[in-house]
């Protein structure tokens, strides 16, 4: 039945309130602002945030000059609950930040911290972190090089900030549900009862090419009932959305086809032409992939999808090497050579330039031999990069033998059968 | 000789003033300021203003709140000159961006845009852009979808930012020296100097694991005499940091790899292991590399060694999987099988499971077949991710290769051959 637009607004702002603490974020650096180096640091952090129940309402940037820095710090610590602040910590001329933070809260540096100041100890690198107050503002000081923020935000920041919480600490759940094959206005318009179903739960839809995730938020203080609603959410949004989604826990395409290959103690070879060794590289990124993938041919050149996995030079004369007979002959030949359970292959055209009038740019030709049989697909996709191109068709033929090994549902029964398998 | 301190930074704070026009960037979105989504558009923008002279003060993120957009657009416009704005353009409920640009500037939101605002047209997607004044800041609306992002960018904004600095225009000239095998700190020992040498320069050290980038920036009225310093600043740096600089236009690994095979018409054929498909998969990034890259065997298993690559059975089981003979074998056997002029090959422990005491996780053994003779390596890497390992192992292994090509000098004798090879 759901709820009016006006009680969906009503619970949304309860939803709101129900988040105690704001926070900021606040990275320094030429190199950032410059836009040089991408910050991953701000969203890593947002993330951990957001976890733990507080609202981030803000991320700035600014360059390495102490009177901008102190100027944002101070504005800052009239605003937020807490700050979260990356870069400029350390011995070079550039690590302005400890002496900006002094300035920002009126306070003297003594021996290169703001005087009342914490040190936070950094087990990984050579310069500290600190804690100060600001105005009435909680600033967490951190060194931009990721892997040292990570390590000291998760060991010493992040317990520091459930303690400021206290008895009040609400938390702030998420689920994910991770696409493939469905666009994102497609997804929109399947869920857009969301809202009047679960009014208590924000979604939010990103695109990581060529992936769509949805993501499903609650906010409460009874961490058991926002995991309830979010997993009846995450049921009703699988009903709509299908066999496109493969998973449901943040696990990616390649560890998802790598848990189902193990299960039913399969393995797989691959013969790639235009994805060039993608399909490869994502499986093996998988810790523990040695005990299913064995073998890829990456074959660019035609000897060598003749030398290598047996191609017939006929089929190459008579079908050119992007052609569904190529692919399954290349499937074959990769599952023969390896001893696999499952061949799977790809060749197709990736561009800028190979494409025709019959085989365009984003043409791609994908095999699955299996021990019951070969098939094989065309595909046309409309990219003209080529670094899109490779992406969306490893992700098409990893997808392929993901709905083999869960036994090619096309009707959907159980939503659970469809994510895991079981 | 150089300058003195004090020198240096008179003549930094004289090019700090050239550049005449601020700008700010303000990304909005609840999936970026929550972190779920990494903001790429404000660095890519951050890099374009500042190579057409504008310099960059202060990035911002806020999430989906009328009220909030309104809010920091008030407060920029008050400071800057410039601010490019990404996201909340469109039909949805969360695209909130125009009439929290009307409420900031305080005019009224007529057919969907502020009252007085110009429409940017959008080329490649449906919600169109806008511009207009808040305060005495150029502001310029763009969708957050990348692709339509910086298109408008290009085509619309930056035409209509070089007009608005009119005669004043400044430029910021940019040349970047890509490295591989000398650490953040290593560099920046060794190009102390380049301050007092060239105090006019400055300069920036970005890690892109594996790869670490130098960046030199000059800022000046006259083009031509901002390239003739940094192409001599960029001699004086490459003296210093000799061979591991692989290219200075900003070209990858695998495209001055690939550009050096086919100057001497030369073929390649991998053989990876621990790898997992990674050399294969950056070398076919390259358009065009079917002209030199002939077949990549990803042979994980015992097995796909022996059957694929001819690697004796006889040598797997006397020095194992992880040695310099076997990389040896594998890189013949891919070398002979292609029919290639090189033969490439890695095997290894890229982790996170079989290490042991000898062959700890971090080790590779990289093989390098040529017309005359075949060499083979043995490194080991300090880290414990598997990821991290795959890329510096096969960052290594086409290191290795451009050295080869190059004809592996040894003294620098000529810093443009090093780059080059000319």
């Amino acid at each position: 039945m759901g709820y009016t637009r006006l009680q969906v607004r009503i619970i949304r702002r309860r939803i709101e309130m129900a988040t105690n603490m704001i926070a900021e974020i606040l990275a320094s650096g030429d190199e950032i602002c410059s836009g040089a180096i991408l910050d991953s640091n701000s969203a890593h952090i947002a993330q951990k945030l957001e976890k733990a129940g507080i609202k981030v309402v803000r991320h700035s940037c600014v360059g390495d000059d102490i009177n901008t820095i102190a100027g944002i710090l101070k504005e800052i610590g009239g605003r937020a609950d807490i700050v979260v602040v990356t870069g400029g910590l350390g011995l070079t001329a550039d690590d302005l930040t400890a002496e900006a933070a002094a300035n920002a809260a009126g306070v003297e540096l003594q021996t290169m911290l703001p005087k009342g100041a914490e040190s936070l100890c950094n087990l990984v690198g050579t310069a500290s972190g600190f804690f100060m107050k600001i105005g009435r503002c909680s600033a967490f000081f951190m060194p931009g090089v990721p892997s040292e923020m990570r390590r000291m935000l998760s060991d010493t920041v992040l317990p520091r900030i459930k303690k400021l919480q206290g008895n009040s600490r609400k938390f702030r759940q998420v689920k994910e549900i991770s696409l493939f094959g469905l666009t994102e206005s497609a997804i929109s318009e399947r869920i857009t009862d969301l809202k009047v179903k679960f009014p208590e739960i924000k979604p939010g839809i990103c695109v990581r090419f060529p992936e769509v995730h949805i993501k499903l938020y609650a906010n409460g203080e009874n961490k058991k009932n926002l995991n309830e609603l979010l997993k009846n959410a995450c049921k009703w949004v699988l009903k709509k959305i299908g066999k496109s989604a493969f998973s449901v826990d943040g696990d990616s395409m390649e560890t998802v086809v790598g848990n189902l290959l193990r299960r039913e103690k399969s393995t797989i070879a691959v013969a790639e032409s235009c994805t060039g060794g993608l399909i490869s590289h994502w499986l093996t990124n998988v810790p523990g992939s040695s005990y299913y993938f064995l073998f890829s041919g990456v074959t660019y050149s035609n000897k060598a999808k003749i030398k290598v996995l047996d191609v017939l030079p006929a089929t190459l004369k008579r079908y050119g090497a992007v052609h569904e007979e190529t692919a399954k002959e290349m499937a074959e030949g990769a599952r023969r050579i390896a001893g696999a359970t499952y061949g799977l292959s790809t060749t197709g055209i990736a561009g800028p330039s190979g494409g025709t009038t019959y085989k365009p740019v984003g043409t791609v030709c994908i095999g699955l031999a299996t021990p019951y049989g070969t098939k094989s697909h065309r595909f046309n996709f409309a990219f003209d990069d080529r670094s899109m191109n490779k992406k969306i068709f490893a992700m098409t033929a990893l997808d392929l033998l993901r709905r083999e090994l869960l036994g090619n549902v096309d009707e959907i029964r159980n939503v659970d059968e469809i994510i895991s398998g079981s």
